[in-house]
């Protein structure tokens, strides 16, 4: 099978294959298929499986190799019993803003979905994190993170519940926990340090967020200081990796 | 099977299986495992998977697809013949040092090894980024990178041919692009915008970094302009997923 040449900086480099190296069926097919799909446009309808099979002679099962991991990288999604061109990955800024922030400012309307509301006592290791002594309560605030309704996404939050101890009475789970920290409780934020990794969803996190299992996430940690420089929570925050990335923009 | 229960903030919930639910049988041999890594701490030496499967009473596929996981996610590595658990994740800064100065600080040795060097005309996309009027040549400049002699990354730099004119003649591909921007041309990095996705790796890329197929990745976009303000280089940097992550402070 022809396998197409490009040169898109921003796209993987695809001639100049190693001697050693083959390109495998199902990845020339799934090359073939990005060009229909640049053809189509976002939302637009790709043949079927059946079809894809025929027009590239190769077996169906080499077809849905190719399909699977173009929905694992969020580039198709399944629409009814149909497969559409997906749009561009949610653009996450890593700042002090919130999800909420960031959501809104891609025209998106955010939610969340509560899972979890408990409280435990601190652990020793996060006694530093949120800034109350081993056995201390803590809370922990579990939610699904929605984009027009659409789930993308699972965070934990973490917080002393000397801080906000009235979190389960006074808090909605479907609004943002920083305006709740501001507006109500005048905590203002400080510093944070995140950390930005990929895991695999495990089989409860799947369920939650409605994923495949074992879809590529991107996994946020942060802990953030208010603004005494006091330590105030610990988030650990999972993004459908074929729904977002994050962005960032560095100054000297 | 018994299924470990654990709350470690930064970990997966694990408690709390939504009703219609069930722990996938691979999965509570992945956490029990996962138990069992703790103990031996890096570099020890797992047990066989047919040890595993007669422990914990399943098939040595249930063992492999649980193993499978744990050695994309980065938490046990093959050694010679057998399985060691692996050691953390290397931690990249995201800021304007490079790929050297992050490797270096973490007690890593840095390295490169050249891929390709070609020079090829602009394209309309990559015009505004890299500064020069479509059709005039670009450094297409790519390189597998090294920590300690592990490949871990793979990195595409595309910059003017009129920025660094003899790039391909003065230019050692195993040291730093920004140090000799900086020592040989004088050329002081500015500001640069990031943006960081989950893709998965290539069959070229997976070659080319010696990782399984389809392993998720960490794929870095940089565009940077000079001190100036002028438009410099645009990078692609894929990480392996199973072995960094990103850091970030952030300041209010």
């Amino acid at each position: 099978m022809n396998f197409p040449q490009q040169h898109v900086p921003g796209s993987p480099v695809r001639s100049g294959i190693p001697e050693h190296g083959r390109v495998p069926k199902y990845y020339a097919v799934k090359a073939r298929v990005a060009q229909v799909m640049d053809e189509l446009g976002e939302g637009g309808l790709l043949p079927t499986e059946r079809d894809l099979a025929v027009r590239y002679e190769v077996s169906r099962e080499t077809v849905r190799q190719a399909l699977r991991e173009l929905l694992l990288e969020g580039r198709l999604r399944r629409q009814g019993r149909g497969t559409v061109v997906a749009g561009p990955k949610l653009e996450q800024p890593l700042a002090l803003a919130s999800y909420t922030e960031g959501v809104r400012r891609q025209g998106r309307t955010p939610g969340r979905s509560l899972i979890t509301l408990d409280r435990f006592p601190c652990t020793a290791a996060l006694a530093p994190e949120v800034g109350v002594a081993p056995g201390e309560p803590v809370w922990h605030l579990e939610r699904v993170l929605l984009a027009d309704d659409e789930r993308v996404g699972l965070e934990s939050t973490y917080v002393a519940v000397a801080r906000a101890p009235r979190l389960d009475a006074d808090f909605d789970p479907d609004s943002s926990f920083y305006a709740y920290l501001r507006d109500r409780l005048g905590i203002a934020f400080g510093a944070a340090d995140e950390r930005i990794e990929t895991v695999l969803a495990t089989p409860r996190e799947a369920l939650l967020v409605g994923t495949p299992p074992a879809l590529p996430m991107l996994l946020l940690h942060r802990v953030s200081r208010d603004s005494a420089g006091e330590p105030l929570e610990r988030v650990r925050t999972l993004y459908r990796g074929d729904r977002f990335s994050f962005t960032t923009h560095l100054a000297p």
